[in-house]
């Protein structure tokens, strides 16, 4: 076999400056840059930095919410155990109420998904939160109804729904209408917990080398 | 805001329509039909399916594995949270040792990641288990080198590391020679902890109509 990288710092080295050089990160506003390479090398694909949508203050939006304490949540559980927690500049909390034994019945109530069901018990955490959403359509879709009846709004939606029926509507939704909110979200149906979970931790600590 | 599907049967099943029809899975062997679907599915890219590697009887081995009562070795805890429990078909334990107390120490003293030192903690639980690899390429490099150093085989290897520095070349190892293992992998940059996940979910209960 071959030789290989054995040294961390000198992977996480290599893997930045490829992301950087191939992403050509330099078009973009240097606040983003720790958010754009951690998105990317959670997935291993440069090109979806051209397929993000974001409100322009969307960095700094989501680093103050973290430093002032907001709760981080989540549509499931693999966002949930992603989130590097020594990175949490506010011993924040991390959220998610996917498993919640009142779920099964409550998307029974409102005839929607145990993903959409879940976001009804994010009521009293909502306000200037931040929102992760690395699996399912119908749960950012069924916060933007939640928005638009009225909720407290969250500082930040990161937007990774994945899939075939609903991710890219309910992403476009959100780059259409961001309710108010800050916001970065992968278009199409790329998406991931993976991609989620990174996007929080680059709010929360920017990149390894910073921490 | 435009009507959506909020009923979890339908999106199951016109996303795994999606899948069968734009991946033509009808060129694939029907066994490997259930964790080509919910790979494909768990990253929204149907054209993954032209990149896998894999030994014939890879579905096969996975399934009389766990059915046994095979252990589900994770390389991180991601991998852990996406493997549904339920599916599960002997109450098979999954098993992370990533963030075992002993692993920093073994890292340095073996003069590798954390990742892959948490893979010689494996050693009495390797021979017949189920490997699900979705984060680092050290861990798949580390258990190749310790196959030739005369560990005993599990009977399945998922190989899904992900990532710009070793990810690509630890699955082309893995591809070259699976130590007389069965396995999976994508080549390439791509890969993570939901599509790992997602290849045991798929060995444990096939697609969610069959559960």
């Amino acid at each position: 076999m071959r030789p290989y990288e054995t040294d961390p710092k000198a992977i996480y080295a290599q893997s930045f400056a490829t992301v950087r050089t191939e992403a050509r990160l330099d078009r973009f506003a240097p606040a983003l840059h720790p958010l754009m390479t951690r998105l990317i090398h959670a997935c291993g694909m440069v090109e979806i930095v051209d397929r993000l949508a974001y409100s322009a203050q969307v960095a700094e939006a989501g680093q103050a919410a973290l430093r002032a304490g907001a709760p981080v949540l989540c549509d499931c559980e693999m966002v949930g155990a992603g989130i590097i927690r020594r990175y949490l500049p506010s011993g924040n909390e991390v959220i998610v109420t996917l498993n919640d034994a009142s779920v099964p019945a409550l998307a029974a109530k409102i005839g929607n998904t145990r993903s959409a069901a879940a976001v009804e018990l994010w009521r009293d955490r909502i306000e200037g939160a931040v929102v992760a959403i690395g699996n399912a359509p119908t749960a950012l879709f069924h916060l933007l109804e939640l928005l638009d009846a009225g909720w407290p709004k969250p500082a930040v939606i990161l937007g990774f729904p994945v899939g075939f029926v609903g991710a890219a509507e309910s992403k476009a939704e959100l780059a259409r209408d961001a309710r108010g909110c800050d916001y970065i979200a992968l278009r199409g149906r790329r998406g991931g917990s993976a991609m989620a979970s990174a996007a929080v931790n680059a709010l929360a600590a920017g990149l390894p080398e910073d921490v």
